[in-house]
């Protein structure tokens, strides 16, 4: 084995189970269940103190690695020849970079953090989670009229020199806005077009089938 | 000129200041001032709409690039002699992608957001903020702990293979602690000798004099 990947079903952790499929490599997966709190257990917290999934172990080296973006630049680093990132130019894989950071950050640390978990921001005052979760929806549904639009551009892939590990993030976030209720398709017609084509590729039917998700 | 850096004082853009001096390329500057809210006019959110610094353009590059860790990582790729990200391994290289995308999401987002920023969660509902401050502080002491335990195992660097784009980002922190009246020469010794290490560097100096800032 490779790479072993901690997930929970429809996380965040898809797109690293999608790239990793992309990949090839050989890897394990374990599962840590968000909704059933596993994330919060002891035994994750030993593994991974800041509780979140995804996690990622490496073969040979004795840290785990943390942090979506990072984990995604790093496994298409490793693996230039599956394409995963432009080799055009510095300024295109600084797009990439910017397209994590701010769907990371903002889309689904501000935005889905306030809709999911206003307790990471509010911890100890529970009043206060009515006003993050309106405000956390505010922020998914500004965000992803930005999101429509710079696709709507005729790009095929979040960055314009092609299929990069953005695409599967924006997959996985594409699928959380038909669950928080947006009506993605005929609000994000460009977008849905990428999902469309997401889902004609094998890696992306394998982790949809093995992680039990429905996207459409 | 290659580079223009719009940054506001003492802002977490002061880390992508440190890193343009410390590369030496020919850079202009664009001052747009948090603390009088000129991120906020009309004028600024026509070069960002986003609305925060920092912003970088490039000379020959049509559009700006924004996000911290995506500035951060593009001027050290495209500036390899200047040393500011470990050429030694794949995954070295992602331990500066892991310390970047926490500090920006978590340390700065969620935790400084809180305490500087609690409208960016609860924009219409002011009586939420109190609790996102004190909430924001508790992030914040927790992570400083965090990192102070990292750079108490007698690395030099953020990264132990030695000084990155992180370090500059850490600089940045560091001073934040202290204005927000946390004991950090007290707290965080490890810490301290790395801001230390920072101030004997000519480029951190320049930049400190520059934007008006001290650090101690
Ligand atoms: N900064 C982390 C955030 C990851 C994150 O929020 N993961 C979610 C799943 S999508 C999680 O583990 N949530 C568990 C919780 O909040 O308790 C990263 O980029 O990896
Ligand atoms: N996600 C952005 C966040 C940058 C950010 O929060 N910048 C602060 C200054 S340190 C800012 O512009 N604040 C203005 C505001 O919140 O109105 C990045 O990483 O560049």
């Amino acid at each position: 084995m490779d790479y072993r990947l901690y997930y929970s079903p429809g996380a965040c952790s898809m797109a690293v189970h999608v790239v990793l499929e992309e990949i090839g490599a050989p890897f394990a997966l374990h599962e840590v269940s968000v909704a059933r709190a596993e994330n919060r257990q002891a035994s994750y917290l030993a593994i991974n103190p800041k509780g979140f999934v995804p996690v990622l172990e490496i073969s040979g080296e004795p840290q785990i690695l943390t942090e979506l973006p990072a984990i995604l630049a790093f496994l298409a680093k490793r693996h230039p020849e599956a394409g995963l990132l432009p080799q055009t130019s510095a300024i295109d894989e600084a797009r990439v970079f910017e397209w994590l950071a701010w769907l990371a950050g903002w889309v689904h640390g501000v935005g889905y953090g306030g809709i999911w978990r206003p307790e990471r921001f509010s911890a100890e005052d529970p009043s206060a989670h009515e006003a993050l979760r309106a405000n956390g929806r505010r922020v998914v549904q500004e965000a992803y009229k930005k999101i429509e639009h710079m696709l709507g551009d005729g790009r095929a892939w979040a960055v314009p020199s092609g299929y990069s590990v953005v695409d599967p993030f924006l997959f996985v976030l594409y699928g959380w806005g038909a669950k928080i209720g947006m009506p993605m398709r005929a609000q994000c017609p460009a977008w849905t077009s990428l999902s469309a084509r997401m889902l004609e590729r094998p890696a992306v039917r394998r982790v949809l089938a093995r992680e039990g998700i429905a996207i459409e």
